[in-house]
């Protein structure tokens, strides 16, 4: 099928900003889109061709969605998989596949793939409720602390909890969870890695989570990461495999911890383009929204050597703001060389909420690391 | 007035391929655009926020487009400028304004302008009808061979004649005309600048277009220009002369030539992103259209400084094809590393219609140049 002249249509689960930030490249390839989000106000509404609002994990309204287009991908996870399955079943291509999406979508069944495939990550218990941990705490098979993930629906910080006594658990959801194994980490460490149908492969540069001294938060994701080259092949490698494992097609961001000794642990992977890749826009030769259409349709791969040395600051409400969004200071962080900042579009900002991001450039990493703290230190994200 | 978070609209006259990779940007601010456009089929539909269909040069629909937008801007200069001095005159901010636009849309009064300003351009002398031009040869006012240019709508190659003897001159149209000297050049150079209305300043490298050995077309737009540093210095000098002289804001593409004796002759100037700066989006750290939105919202200029070497080939239409157009090879130059397509989303092709344009960035300007001929050898824009 050729892209570029056909009656092609792409079809996108989730019209977000990672839907939005895809559409600019469907753009640049002149590909028609259709997206399909619950929000009338999505982002993504804008830059597409046709837009449908919908609930994406309800069968009907993803299965007559998937009907519409040639090839279908996501933006975001938590999708109708059965729906995803039976189009799969009827023909459809859908990347990432619905198997991955399967056991991606409950952490329980991600670790236990990776334990299965021989893919380095923490030790981990399975639980059907949270209130079964406590009889393994007392029967000795598990110690605090540790941390407690649910198994589904689990979003940056939610679904996560270090657990070090009884009341702790006790203010937890009883929820299918896992409890891990607490690893001391030295980083956090982020390899996106791209598959196409016919099996080429390209792996970015390892990223760098650099978190703030006092809050327990990313402030910085640096390319590349400031670590070992032996440590960052070993990361690539692992990532290679991890894509390998799955069979996966499209991006594939596979986040690690390096451990205090050095070995390589497998968080948890996002079958799509992801926040760690949001430097690629200005730092590589191809973006990872660009490598994501060019895998899912069968293109050859990018190169994902980055032009400059690239970081990505994000862009959250502060808190004690709740409304209408103001960009405080943004015309300050415009004054500085290599500075781009991407808005996402959301109408209201609440605290923490994602509301863009900032990404830095420069030849030189030192540089762009200083300008990246002026950025952080400068923008806020705040209501009228 | 902030544009990241209050009811501001921009409001964009034409939506072909300058105005689509205008809203890419416009995307990334989450800008408010409204764009005004003849074609239904326009390839900027998509991703503005409202589409109006309707006659460029028609005052009423022009003016009344105007009133629903804060600031108004260009993609085309071929405008109803009656409405926008209107416009202007009620308060609204119009950039490139009303003034300099009607200098512009007159081959002749362009020329006047830089006369009067004393900025270096070729001889010439200005005619109300072609026919006049006769009696000037006669009288020996004038003599072959020179170059004959409408006054008017003159675009690439049309518009633009060398006139050798009286046959020559037969076969034009009788229309308002400037009959220019002959200046044997080197270099066809162009410079792009950005003004915005505090006056800050930003000025691109010089680019160069490289010409088909024999036939007379631009192969090849080149940035940095592979010219002597004096010579680029005195093109940027010039370009920053004619911007502040129009008191120009927004972006401003000077086009020169360079002479047998390296002078820098001003050939014309285009108020708005150009195809000259393509280079950018892939090549700079602020390319030219994210600098025009800068600019003409009064946010600091940004670094106009590249990454990398940059060259931009245009896909045109190939000569015998005509109907729903087809990107021959266009997965054979995907291949290549640093390789960037930009289909303009228009549905047919014909002879040396402007379909697309591709980007070739390296570190390497030597490398870059061979991987563009190598894209230039390859794609071919045929139709079905």
């Amino acid at each position: 099928m050729n892209y570029f002249s056909s009656d092609f249509k792409l079809g996108i689960l989730g019209g977000g900003q990672l839907g939005k930030m895809l559409l600019y490249e469907t753009r640049k390839y002149d590909i028609y889109t259709l997206i399909l989000d619950p929000s009338n106000e999505a982002p993504s509404k804008v830059a597409c061709n046709e837009f449908y609002q919908g609930d994406l994990m309800d069968f009907d309204t993803v299965y007559e969605f998937g009907k519409k287009a040639d090839v279908l991908t996501i933006e975001i996870e938590n999708v109708n998989v059965d729906a995803l399955e039976k189009l799969e079943d009827e023909g459809k291509k859908v990347f990432p596949s619905p198997t991955t999406l399967r056991t991606i979508q409950n952490k329980a069944t991600q670790k236990l793939f990776y334990k299965d495939k021989e893919i380095p990550t923490a030790d981990f218990t399975r639980f059907a409720y949270t209130s079964e941990i406590q009889a393994a705490v007392r029967n000795k098979t598990l110690d605090f602390p540790f941390v407690w993930k649910s198994a589904r629906f689990g979003y940056d910080g939610q679904g996560v909890k270090v657990v070090k006594s009884y009341s702790d658990l006790d203010a937890l959801p009883n929820v299918e969870c896992i409890a891990e194994e607490m690893v001391p980490f030295k980083n956090e460490l982020a390899v996106i890695v791209a598959r196409n149908p016919d099996g080429q492969i390209a792996v970015y540069p390892v990223v760098e989570m650099e978190f703030h001294p006092e809050a327990n938060q990313v402030e910085y994701v640096i390319c590349p990461a400031r670590i070992e080259e032996s440590v960052a092949e070993e990361a690539q490698r692992i990532a290679l495999k991890v894509s390998e494992s799955f069979n996966h097609v499209g991006l594939l961001a596979v986040e690690m911890f390096q451990t205090e000794n050095d070995t390589i642990l497998v968080n948890e992977v996002a079958p799509r383009p992801h926040n760690s890749g949001h430097y690629s826009i200005e730092a590589s030769y191809t973006n990872q929204f660009e490598q994501h259409l060019r895998a899912i349709l069968n293109l050859p791969m990018g190169s994902t050597q980055s032009k400059v040395a690239g970081i990505m600051v994000n862009l959250v409400g502060a808190e004690g703001y709740q409304g209408p969004v103001v960009y405080e200071n943004i015309e300050e962080i415009l004054k500085l060389d290599g500075v781009t900042p991407h808005i996402y579009g959301k109408k209201e900002t609440r605290p923490f909420r994602k509301m863009g991001h900032v990404t830095i450039v420069n030849e030189d990493m030192t540089e762009a690391r200083k300008v990246a703290q002026k950025v952080k230190e400068t923008i806020q994200v705040i209501s009228k």
